[in-house]
């Protein structure tokens, strides 16, 4: 992300807790900053990309972290993936310094990131959000202002919701074809000519029907975003039937020992029958 | 699909119950047959397209039907979706008789059927799918060949079961969205953008949030594939949780009288809350 | 059934495919009917208990069977499990002659029938229902008329959709118990304290949490009623999402080969874990 | 609660918030505590009955509360019904004062309150619970001692979740008992003579059928107990699709504005047709 931004002219400061990880855009154009403090106090917008939780709030929090040195007149956009409530109390500490605040969470994982291709789903201050556009318009191939902080959370909990209640249809369309005595290589073949041709199908189709699930969006995170999404409708009243019964066989999959595969991995609890319980 | 074949170079002589439907043809090139049976007197394959099992058989059993002229050296294929019963029913009576059967039911409907784009399910024997290839390279974009007849219509049920399931998670992710002070909009927006954006969520999507259901695929036409499908799975000892949980939920819409409405109108059901109960 | 007949001074005409099993009923005051034929002939009212639906239908359309003597003034009583359309060709066939008809389907397997314990869901005509009540006061604890035949089967498809919905969660809420720390034993102990303390739970509880499952009411039959009353429900549009979900769990049993054990076995399903797989 | 200690020749000291309502107590015998804090300093051990978590926490936190004069060898007893990380809170600051501490939620609402028949799920303190037994024994027809402090709470969600599934299972067939033109009143009359009777389809059965619903149990709390136990299940990998769809089902009938009404309100959900849309 960093390198795309430099590519397309903008200077940027950059730190990383290893900060060997920051040669290779200092070759190609960056500064160093040593803490998320100096980053702040060097840039007017600063954009956090954080591996969980505790990382966004520790970055904010710590000694020598970003609240030392946010001031009116800068803006933070934290684009982890991070709960409402992490990203609320990261806002409610930057605003009352007198800073600006977007949660930017994002739909895409490496390579998209790479090529720019980012789907980024912000929300927080408007103001802020039209500001970066163009930095946004760099990361992403489109982004979304969503409203009040927690917006950009809570859209990635309905997509991944509706993703795994899919997957858990395209599963046991699969685990039905064989024992029925179709070829699963024509069904994913008819399936991607037709109205509900999809990505996630044409890509993960082939590796499942060979029972291989090398984790790219692990079962368990998967599975969590299920429960978080059911627990957003329990909140607003929203009977979601089939995702309950999804969520509840992605449950089974990690009672196997299937929480670190791929989330394609809930086929293996579907297709499991005497023959491969005994084999 | 008559005129796709003239237009061609296929010689065509063409049978409708009602008889001034085949004016248009006739106009384009086309012969025509006083009744099923004189049909298949004149050609060496036929092709039958019906609205229904009951229409399928009796174009074959009635009199002046296919079975009075079907003999050794011609083929019969049915297009029409019937179940598998109908189907084997057929399938046995043309080949006591010596003729050749394929059942090949179509994926897609009127439009792909005017632009030769269906995607064609035939099975049952195989040497007859191979002389009529060029026939189906016309009528479809691609036709596959699955085996003993049944299994064109039990592909047929495994996709719609996929699709229905599909719907149900969309659906719910909508009423989610909403519900959840989100636009449903942007998560229509943001789903074109991803993994699983599909043609179908794409066309449905903005008349579901008019709460628009024009039927396309009636409900409870999609209902009875859900249940087929899952009667499918109970003979083989498939579980099969979510098609079960979207199949209750499409029975739910049935009940509060939209089984005529497109399928898409299984919203309408999750949607329903206090407010639009009194409205 | 027959002796609890004799010892309340009933005269009883036994027949049975193997004779020899009449001879406890002879000595104990019964006289032989050679055939079916024969036994109707003789009696008034003939009660018929048969295996399944096959022997229920051959014992009244096959030579020297039911239809070649019944006459008007004569009743047909069958107790037997049978589907409602069985039940109905059986009463047509009947009534047509001149005779009369009554299913009588029972809830309560070899120790009540043996006690004069059985619940019997009588259906068909109502006049014969009052004149054979008191056969009916001798072979249950309660007799129940339920109108138009097809009803007796329909009602005991329900009382068994109820009681396998109970089943599965109970053994959910057994598994939830053991996983969580909880001793399944004081769990029984609670439950049989409570509102919803029943004789399923007392009787089976003890032998669940042992994996003991020795068919008492095999699974493959509780899910093909679980099936059939879903079946009804989708006539009927009515929705019942708890049922179709248990009923996924025992088909998940069916595929893991628990399909001859009790029903309980469902437990087993649940249970199944990353420890029990490798066992 | 009180009565029936007076009564059994305990000396009781009381406090309620509301100081009038000790005056029936008062006549009876009982000596009045002015402040939570003096009930524990005059006696040996002290029985909390409170109506939801944050009364609990404040009777034991606040100003004059239990914690300001709990010591060594005092016991307190928390009956209320809390879930375990307050019944946690409080264990811990009622051990590190040095005084003894139960959690002893009961099952059975205000009749079996008063004539001591609740069913008493103690867990904490081992020696404590064998000081008391004799208080418990007067106040329930039986308890049970669980183990660590959380197991009472746990054991009631999961007795509640079982329940829950039945409470469901058993409204689907009474919805489906009456759409195929059966009687619901036969229904609850064949249930409550097999297997599957129990006291809660006996008191239910006759209001639900005549859709009242006066709240005994309320539909709200109902269902936050099945959430707290699929919860209980997520962190234990328990997948549990029945009480997952029987959840589904209480939260739409929250959506439909039944939450106040007793649980058995889920009925109407079922119900709900066409006809009564529009009625």
């Amino acid at each position: 992300m960093a390198l795309n931004l430099l590519s397309n002219g903008f200077r940027v400061t950059v730190w990383n807790r290893t900060l060997s990880r920051c040669e290779e855009l200092v070759e190609h154009g960056a500064t160093v900053g040593e803490t998320p403090a100096a980053v702040i106090q060097k840039c007017k917008y600063t954009v956090a990309m954080l591996s969980d939780p505790s990382a966004a709030l520790s970055v904010v929090f710590d000694e020598h972290g970003v609240l030392e040195q946010i001031t009116e007149g800068k803006g933070y956009i934290d684009m982890s993936t991070v709960d409402a409530e992490t990203s609320s109390k990261i806002s409610q500490a930057i605003t009352e310094k007198g800073g600006h605040f977007l949660e930017a969470p994002v739909s895409g994982s490496k390579k998209p990131a790479e090529d720019g291709q980012l789907v980024i789903l912000a929300a927080g201050e408007k103001t802020l959000y039209e500001e970066v556009i163009q930095i946004f318009d760099v990361l992403g191939k489109k982004s979304f202002f969503l409203g009040s902080v927690g917006n950009g959370a809570k859209l990635k909990l309905v997509v991944n919701m509706i993703m795994g209640s899919m997957m858990n249809g395209f599963a046991e369309g699969l685990v039905l074809a064989e024992r029925s005595g179709l070829s699963q290589q024509t069904l994913l073949d008819v399936l991607d000519l037709g109205a509900i041709a999809n990505p996630m199908f044409r890509l993960k189709g082939p590796a499942m029907i060979n029972s291989s699930h090398a984790p790219n969006f692990p079962l368990k995170h998967q599975q969590k975003d299920m429960r978080l999404a059911l627990a957003l409708g329990d909140e607003q009243a929203v009977s979601m039937p089939v995702a309950a019964a999804a969520n509840e066989s992605f449950k089974k999959a990690r009672s196997l020992g299937l929480g670190e595969e791929d989330f394609s991995a809930v086929y293996e609890v579907l297709k499991a029958s005497l023959f491969n319980a005994t084999a």
